[in-house]
């Protein structure tokens, strides 16, 4: 499809990002063109609208960012055979390699060779995206396009929560950012008898009432280790999903652990944590699961099942919807914490 | 404790059983005496009330029998360290030998010495009975004496449903009697995000939807296998848990699992059955669990924080309140299969 | 590349096969051609070979058959980037959709609409063979030819045994054909304590404890579940790995398995087999597993590293090397149960 | 038994210990007593003797220490049943409490209360030591005192490498102790493809060859994390077991492993640890073990096996046998670390 398309562009390396109208782009043989019905703003994006030091080290403007979103395929490449024009999808953002270690024995999520798309590729910030038809996931015609949208980081959220056991399980959801919230539903939709929200966000905690958290701890508060104990007979609980990033708040995770228990991180501190070895992982006998990404597809399958069949309702974190020319506002409300998920509409 | 005591007794070798008044049970060393509150009616009990041939093969009258119940502890035994007089608990059934491989190993539900409550030994369709300490499971102060009765059968129902993932997952209950009624409760709370219910009895499957089956198929009106390949557009469940017995209900079982999917078996069909292993096994490449009692005491756990969290409802399923003396009746109803739980109150 | 090459042919319904000169196969977009440098005859092949009632309702002659091979790429397709020509290779032999629940949760070995090489497509018995590039395996370039060729019936061995733990534990291998052999020298250098061969054919007794079996039972001459309950303290083993196809053996693998032990299934018997679902699946608590195909690629990395380390010598099966035109010759031996494994150089 | 024994003493709260007469131990209801006829020095004995830090602040002197021993059954007490005059056995050294949600989800190994012999109760340096009947493991009859004595060591080390799968899998041992040179041998006959050794100490090195390490590796002469990486294609190891408590060796740990890759720690940091979760734990998406312990008594099974099948020679390891009287001597070659274990004979 040849002509210009509206997208939101990092046109600099410094802070911000503009409108522009850029070239709809091309599709090469084994590529599919999405016209974008709704785009979801993610904290990394926000690094790189703020440009952080992660960004300047790994992004290369010009280009155009943006990664979760829903819409139609309008066009396919000459080799496409699995996607159709018509269809109704979102993408894994993870464009892998397929030679290394990882991706021969199917974990494709930690290939050693992953791109992102919108980090190192042409994102979704624009009226249209071309993408990898391999990266394709074909949502049911009726789930809402902004519900489609977030599924993306609602697979972080599913990764890490259900990377062991949950149902009958005391779990901890440290850090109730948008993936933090969706993580609470997780839990709770697979059977978790108690589900503690930590965070220092009076309108995140509020939000993570709403998504079924048993408890909501403000950390700056109370103690929230001694907390977490109080409410477990003592003996800590026996899943902690790290999703702060904070040093202090990853310490009480593995404090408040029960011995045997269960800590999956899926945040990324942006330095080295101390931790305490011996007492805190070696003599509790604990595991703790780095997580990055999703399964591909398991993770996208349990997601839309999860989704469709009405356990996790994430409507709680959909707390605001914009047209994709006010994406100044929706990355101040990100900025300013205030907000579950923005979603965009091009 | 000296004296008397109402009690079922199953006198004779032939079918049914009586009303007698028998001393109270003695306290050895490492036993406790507790008073019964509530204690239900199992399949198993049936059996030996009808006196079928396995019953004629396995149990030896005159004794007392039952195993599902709840009450207070109103002796200890002199060695007796972990309860005490006042304690309100229900018993795991099995009693284990701490030596063969199994057990050195932990997997005491398959202890290869097992000896079962009330089949075995004395049972608590009495107005005591007495216990080793260590099967003693203690329940918290507010959980009704109904409902921390029938925690042993739920725990076989737990035991089966998760003993592999189930959030986001397709999963077939084959069979609702009581345990099947449960464990449709279970893969619902655990995530599941199809629970299909399967039996021949319309009662049965009315509680089936009450416990939060999303759809519920009358196995003799319509082929079970085509309509479980139809909900899942052609591809079979991902979870069978089988709980008819019945030979034709197995193979059909076998025929709606997907590939790649677990048929967890907690019946027991009375004559071996016909396997198709070559296309139902080998070429699925399935795993088929056979499943037996509880984790001891994992699965005791998982029963009461699914109950305490109001994440299990089972109040549908106990249909059925009579005083003790009223056995004849519950085991009627039993026979007719016009309940779901009955218990009985001494 | 263009010319004529030879090839064994199964030209039409009925038994056997003839050598024929046929066109170098073309090479699609994805595809690589391979020059052939061993080829070795699985047992599906002599089912072709025989025409079975399995050959008559699955393969349509004419075609060339086999599927097992090693060899060197001398022709990539236009959009092949994985595989290069010089490249020196084995071929996993599932042909995989990418689109079914099974494929898009990464178990691309039980894909609902696998293709078979040498069964559904062309084969390798032939100097030259095109294949996908996605089913290439790169072989360490000092791996002989012939043990490079049975690495693909090798990785059903390594998956079968290695699909739960062996280490320290007692494992019985029922069926000692080529794959059976293989699996004894996977399940001894995975550290199994105690590993038991069953067979009837002496001759592959004998290559069993070449293989390192700790014990060899001739299952015709004295009763394998005694023996096998003798030798583990009337537990019975851990392990039994089932790759006889016979409903006798298979029986037996049931009546041997300890509490809690794993019944992995490769063998495919032609008929339903009765099995004792109550007391030998589930009063014993156990798991069965039906095993199909190779991991990909996990196996194949499996399989690669054992050979590599020496942690298993597959010399001892190598039996028999003839000139691809000898093949009759290589199916009688096949036929007899005169052999190992039977490895033909085009 | 009455009368008086030789034994290792500690008997002030200062560095060193002293050959004692003292009373041979009471034996309570649920104790054995043991002639002790082989006893070995752990590295925790090492701590307690030259009285450090921990050792301060945990154990309570005059008392006698010492936990890994064999020894032969001589008296039991009133309500044992298990175990018999005469049984030849060793000892699983935590004494565990059954109340925990630890112990009674059979986790007993990471129980909240454990009790450790020789370091909060009497100990094994002696001609008899009194155990509760529960800790006993009876022997083969035909293993030598010696290597009966250090099972429970070599337990650790099977818990550390079986903890996950190791057949066809490049692992690195990190600090060649005893454990850790023990750990080269299970792992080696657990079919690893690739072991690598790591240490600073020549002596032990060169055990860790004999042990079956493909590779020794002095870690101040070369850099660890490059030559691991150079020895694998560039990707990293995919198991380490960390066995050294090195806060730079931990390090190089976690970046010598490869994605998805297995991280156990048996070893005792001094000090909090700094750990680049966000690119060593979360982009790499691996798992870190906390181990500790033997699992009661799964490991114990594993070692014997191990053991009694050759597929772990421990002999390499057992470098020096002295009479008890001579201790001191031992704890000299432990602190100088010229020594493999440290066998006493009372």
């Amino acid at each position: 499809m040849n002509g210009k398309m509206k997208a939101i562009k990092k046109s600099e390396r410094g802070p911000g990002a503009e409108l522009a109208e850029v070239e709809i782009p091309a599709v090469g043989d084994l590529d599919v063109l999405i016209r974008v019905k709704a785009t979801s703003i993610c904290g990394t994006d926000v690094h790189i609208y703020n440009w952080d030091e992660w960004s300047k080290s790994r992004v290369n403007p010009p280009y155009v960012f943006g990664h979760e979103f829903a819409g139609e395929v309008v066009e396919v490449g000459e080799k496409v055979t699995k996607v159709q024009v018509g269809d109704y999808v979102s993408a894994e953002t993870h464009i892998v390699c397929h030679q290394c270690p990882q991706c021969l024995t199917g974990q494709f999520h930690i290939c050693e060779n992953t791109k992102i798309i919108g980090v190192d590729t042409q994102g979704c910030f624009a009226e249209y995206v071309a993408l990898p038809e391999e990266n394709m996931w074909k949502n049911p015609a009726d789930m809402p396009v902004d519900i489609a949208s977030i599924q993306e980081p609602m697979g972080n959220a599913v990764h890490t929560v259900l990377n062991g056991d949950v149902a009958g399980k005391t779990v901890a959801i440290i850090g109730c950012g948008p993936i933090g919230l969706m993580a609470v539903g997780v839990a709770k939709a697979a059977g978790a008898s108690l589900v503690l929200a930590f965070d220092v966000n009076p309108y995140r905690l509020e939000l993570a009432e709403k998504m079924g958290a048993s408890i909501t701890i403000h950390s700056g508060n109370e103690d929230p280790v001694k907390r977490a104990k109080d409410l477990t007979n003592g003996h800590g609980v026996d899943v902690v999903c790290e999703m702060s990033g904070h040093p202090v708040a990853m310490d009480q995770g593995f404090k408040m652990i029960t011995n045997g228990g269960r800590v999956s991180i899926l945040s990324l501190p942006v330095q080295p944590v101390h931790i305490d070895i011996t007492n805190d992982v070696v003599f509790k006998g604990i595991q703790v699961q780095g997580i990055t990404g999703r399964k591909m597809f398991e993770t996208w399958q349990q997601v839309s099942r999860l989704l469709q069949s009405n356990q996790v309702d994430v409507t709680p974190i959909l707390t605001h919807h914009l047209p994709l020319e006010d994406f100044h506002k929706g990355f101040e409300l990100m900025n300013e914490g205030k907000c579950g998920k923005v979603v965009l509409h091009p």
